[in-house]
């Protein structure tokens, strides 16, 4: 297997890094969708941090990779099977190829079998290979929007359901689902743009030792991958730690009731629709407070997810040109104080 | 099975809440349609009523679920069979996913069982899930006229019927067809608004105790699901009762001639095409009588229903730019006074 | 079997329930357009008169449901046949579903025993089924103009020719062929219209006690369909007595030269195309006098059933924007007087 | 078999009866258009010639229909056969659905022997039934294209050649194409409109007179057929005797190069593009000719064809608007005087 | 087999023939797109020449009729064989019609052997069947750009690569590519324009006598075809044995440095795109001197082809809107005098 | 096999020389897209460069034509032999056909085996076939998007992975893809175009004696293949041994900081999106550095390789109306001087 560039010698590009970082946290989160100019590493980042994660422990043979762990969600194999041998893999990153059928998403009959010994099998699609890791979209904006809408659903249901060719099948699938667009391309429906979790737009950085530093970076890393990773390999382990320890915690953080009345509050002068924008709020929120290690929720923690948690939802508004990021802003800023 | 969300938890939206339960007390008025903003908890709304209703007894291997009992329309199977061996499931709630193929909806010729076995069997589809239940349509305005054409056929007729490659099927399919759409991204034919039976329009709510209590409520049941519903117990058991005891008393409840009288001049004051309105204005409003234990119906339940009922088949007109709502509700008031 | 409702029961709407009942008398008039709003009961007059009729002697096993009579038209098998079994059968009223496929319709090749047995054997569609009975298409406006075209062929020549795949297959086929359309959802093309032998155009009533009458007799009808019927049974029985003996009348009918030259007259001073208008006209009248047990065509006839089967045929007039029903009412009165 | 509509009882329609007839005389000149109002009997028309033809000789079990006479084209089972028996068979006419596919006209692989018998078998298609009679294109302006450029190609050939699926065949195909349009609805192509041998234009009678002619035949025929039938009789039969002898007579008629330059200085002289006009005024001049018995063609033949023979081939003269027929006579008037 | 009309006995249209003449000399030129009035007799033309040309010497049993000389490049299997059968055959001219698959045209894989036979054999497709003849496209302006393009590739290297369905196929397929169009009724794309090697446009000839020898001539030859053919056949002989000594001497035609420089010159001159322009130049100005006998090719064959080679490769000029053939005309004019 | 023009024999178009010499000697790079007017031997400078490199080392019998070493990358099956036979093949040039389907691109299910042995095997496609040599696209603007994108992709990554129809196939595909196409008939989206590791223009040469030139050479390889490319023997031997040296320095060649400050500043000041502008300058000034034998890259190469790799990363800038290639020269022109 090819090395992945690592995590933590990516430069720059904080905000996607985090909303990423959370959602690998918390995976109901609802996906992360990212907007900007192509070539700033979008595609990199989700690999480095899929490859910085441990491997999964996976029932072996499982065509799901279903965890050995009841509370995660098994299929129905699993969930009949007992003590289930497993086999370590790592955390899957799933392309979604622009023109994919929906058969090879949510998976379909498979012909062969059906042709050959006359007999009903399910052939899984990328849901059922993203289980437990990310599922990639270059340019959603040009995917079909019925197909956005099904990755959505079971990215929140953490479920896939398939209800079709006679075949009734239901397995686990949680993932982390990131999506990348260019505005200037063609949007998303609204009703799409509102059912992702979070959002962040990324530039091409514009400081000349910042650009040498990534051209550099790739450079080294492509001559020698193998030195290259050795060098970054402490900091990717720290941050590892971190994730997991993130994830652990997360059940147990809290989230006062002043800070849901605050996050309603935000999300009411932001005249968002829908109560989507509190939701992904605290979700997100709690995500970071676990993955920093803190068992309460805070003002700062509500503060650095609003941004991304919300800049997606916002009406357009015609006495206000402001762009959404600088609404949300200009709203965080009269609620805590600049 | 997960745990729904309950019923009697859900805060507000009074007149979507209203406007399902007397579906469910009634099926034969033909559906709901909901118009709002995205993120109100329609979805949800849905599926806490069906996990309300107490599971219905069904024939056991019965594709269709029917119910023991005569009067409520058989397949052709129960029919025969005499004293049928039956079981209790739920309440089934279907959704319509978007995209989906007639094939799927009505059920069609059992592709597998004709290669392998040269037999002509019959692969039940949506509809015959959904039969005593729920059928839920997200953005029923992208699903092509002619679906929408027939699943409000097959609603109003409480029966599905298949003419196709062969096969000549009739299975009992009675279910309350639920659509949801947002009015900004396609409207519907006037010719399938008027099938609906009644319609509704939700909002995000706007007042802040309300918004957080939504949020609180829904973080508190996902991290616990089933303390939540513990708590929401004997309100949920209560309604169950009162929604048995409505569907029971439906038949026996009266409608004064006055009552026709005025339900017909309402109509003609307000310029509706056709008698739809009519009927439907009637059996709404004896449904929400029997919901409410009456044994005749009133001018006061034509009131509440009227504006459900009604709202959707108005003309344009265009020296009243009003919207349909204010329309319904000002001629309410001049029959009835304010 | 589910009861219709009483064709006696029906009220007003005399113009649509005098052109399906002369359709009936003569299937060779071709078909009945209804134009008008929805919600006025155009399906289920034509479900009565269907219900109101006798059942129809039929050929037991005859896929096309022949009668035990040469001169109606059988199929290969009955003709072969000698003296073969019948069977009563109600009279059928096929609905086109929109969407329907042209296979559907006129029948086409049995896969399963192409597949199975190799063998070419026709599967008979909706067009065998309604043979004898009707033929029903809501919105005809929104079907494949080549179906419309076929089924006037059908409709017209009583005869189904296939000729397909393989299959040289001719069945008879006639049927009263009610089409209904909303003109304001999009036209037919004139070639189509003229092809239609009558049209009515129907209303909401206006007018209080009639609307009561209407949502009265169907609630009345639905809470108890049973004794609905039987109250009107006296009504329909005469009327079904009525029917029988026109049909045995009409070849009796004679049209007087001096009535054809007024039908041609009336057509000539109204510019309909072609000489269709004229043979409907003549064909029309002749029905009526027969129904009404007259053996002569009188003017009265001819002046009653005018508008019918002339008001689709006009040509625009652009000096005379007068609708098409007033033109052919003012070319009436010229002719006849007031 | 339903008897036909008898030919000369037809009343009007005097150049759509000759254009036909001449047609029928020499089927190489190319088809005829029949441009009009609708309901004015085109299709009645055609019938009535071809059941007016005598019998045809034709090979018995031949999918083709050939005749025993190598000189009118032979398929290979015939050619190959020495003296093949023969059956009397009527002259086909054969419609042309709207939405036909181009398998079903020229013919296609027969699927079940391949299916079955793993054969390549040929199904002949509905240019295999025409041959030796007429094939009827009811708006021909609505099918599509390429068809009619196909046949019209195969009308002037005379022969259909199969090349696909791996099938090469090759059968003769000598008819007579019909088409008819109303220009209201769509026009063809110049480059189609010009493969026309013939065309025609018809109205609705004007006169009272006739329009009560044609529909008290009409009623009469339909009323009593057989008797109608005898009635004209002896008029068919001296007309069949008429067409029959013109075909006979045909390979013998004289042109004069004296009328050879006549009818190229008239095409010239109208500006038709390319020569098939003057071809065309020659084989339609000489066919009448052979009809009327004549055996040299005269100026005489030459003007009454000229008018259906060329007035489809004129560009648009944008400095002349007067219309294709008036432009054709009195081009004819300026030669010939008037 | 039917005649052909006599090449000889084709009246004027001089451009066009010469055009087809020195392409059957050279086949590499690239093919003839011919522009113009229906109805000159194109396909005729086309036709004649073929069956001009002496029968073929073909390899015996072989799909693609390879001719028994390695030099002309050779199928696989008759390139395995050592001294291979041969017959004689018609050199052929294969139509492609409207509407053709690409399928038919390259050739695809033998569904029935694939199917019975479990086997992947390649079925000819008519590239195969015009190899060493013509292919002719009427209205080639309305095949698919596509399907076109890759005529004009095998056209141009003279080989047909088949890389579908697992079928890997290369034979030989040189043949002269004629393509017939209208400009009004849609123009190729400048990219497919420059890649015919010739193109000529043709009128209706305008004066009388020419057009009257043209109908008679092909009255006469429909008449009695054998006579006729007769009639020229001395001087088609004449024109056969021309266009075989051609073909024999086109290898040792030299072509002098002055001449290459005069054909850059007018190209640089006219502006044509690419070189396409100068090597077409050369290769017909080769031809004609061969078909002519001549062993160097000089001004005047270069100023005879000029105007065929150059009039579709001009670029659009805005300041100069004589017509194409005027410009090269001019050039041609300016380069040597008038 | 028939010999391919002399690589040193083609006449001018350096600059589209050059950057097909260096994307061969690192096929990373990604890529030459280029625009210009047809007929300027595009087609035959890829296919003599081709032609230039020595036969390459292959495991015999493999699909993919894997070279014999490891690091290169190696199919399944190659990766488990141990010492694999090899044979010598000639560097492939693949030609995309438009119309292409992704089937065939990226290859698929081999039907014939699933159906006649009931198993899945994979049919290597195009890519599979480019592998190691060079991937031609006629006209890449008229080729599907996603099609353009997937080779990219491929091109990109030297790896082609399938995921359909059940098949998980991975196999090297390292490839020099060259995309034609004229800005004239349709743009790349510029998602696409900043894909492309280098593009160039190209033009009809204008100077007489080049043209003649040009024409001269093509004219005299056609008359005799072999004799021209033996003259042009020793400049192609030459230039082979240069590129086969090039690839072997090129990971030696070292990048001096100075040098990649320079490359960033360059980008930086000219406004490309993203950082594939410096990415790819640095490997294209590498590769250039390599073919010259240099083991240090230095200015002047960057300069040289400036152009082709960012003039297509330019954003449109209305205040600049300058072309690309000027805006790129220019900021050369600044940044080192004139």
């Amino acid at each position: 297997m090819a090395l992945s560039f690592p995590f933590s010698a990516i430069v720059g590009q904080e905000e996607m890094k985090l909303a990423i970082l959370i959602s690998a946290i918390d995976p109901s989160i609802g996906g992360v969708l990212v907007f900007g100019d192509r070539g700033t590493g979008k595609s990199t980042t989700v690999r480095a941090l899929a490859a910085l994660l441990p491997p999964m422990e996976a029932v072996t043979g499982c065509p799901y990779g279903c965890a050995p762990d009841k509370m995660a969600g098994l299929c129905d194999a699993c969930t009949a099977s007992d003590k289930p041998k497993t086999r370590q893999v790592p955390v899957p990153v799933v392309d979604m190829p622009l023109g994919v059928t929906e058969d090879r998403v949510v998976g379909a009959l498979d012909l062969e079998k059906a042709l050959t010994q006359g007999e009903k099998a399910f052939e899984p699609g990328l849901l059922a290979r993203a289980h437990r890791g990310f599922l990639y979209i270059d340019e959603v904006n040009l995917l079909e929007d019925h197909l956005v809408d099904l990755l959505l659903d079971v990215a929140a249901s953490g479920e896939n359901v398939v209800e079709r060719e006679g075949l009734s099948i239901r397995h686990p699938a949680r993932f982390v689902l990131i999506g990348s667009g260019n505005p200037e391309e063609g949007e998303l429906r609204p009703q799409l743009l509102d059912r992702f979790g979070l959002s962040v737009e990324i530039r091409t950085p514009e400081d000349l030792p910042t650009r040498i530093d990534v051209v550099k970076r790739r450079d080294e890393f492509e001559k020698d991958p193998e030195a290259f990773t050795k060098k970054y390999q402490r900091h990717d382990a720290k941050l590892r730690k971190q994730l997991i320890a993130g994830r652990a915690l997360l059940p147990e953080v809290k989230v006062p009731d002043a800070l849901l009345e605050r996050a309603a509050t935000l999300c009411l002068s932001l005249g968002t629709d829908g109560l989507r924008g509190e939701l992904t709020l605290i979700r997100a929120s709690r995500a970071l407070a676990a993955f920093e290690g803190d068992k309460v929720v805070t003002d700062d923690h509500l503060k650095r997810v609003a941004p991304p948690a919300l800049r997606h939802r916002l009406r357009r508004n015609v006495l206000d040109d402001a762009g959404s990021s600088t609404r949300v802003a200009r709203a965080i800023e009269e609620m805590f104080g600049a």
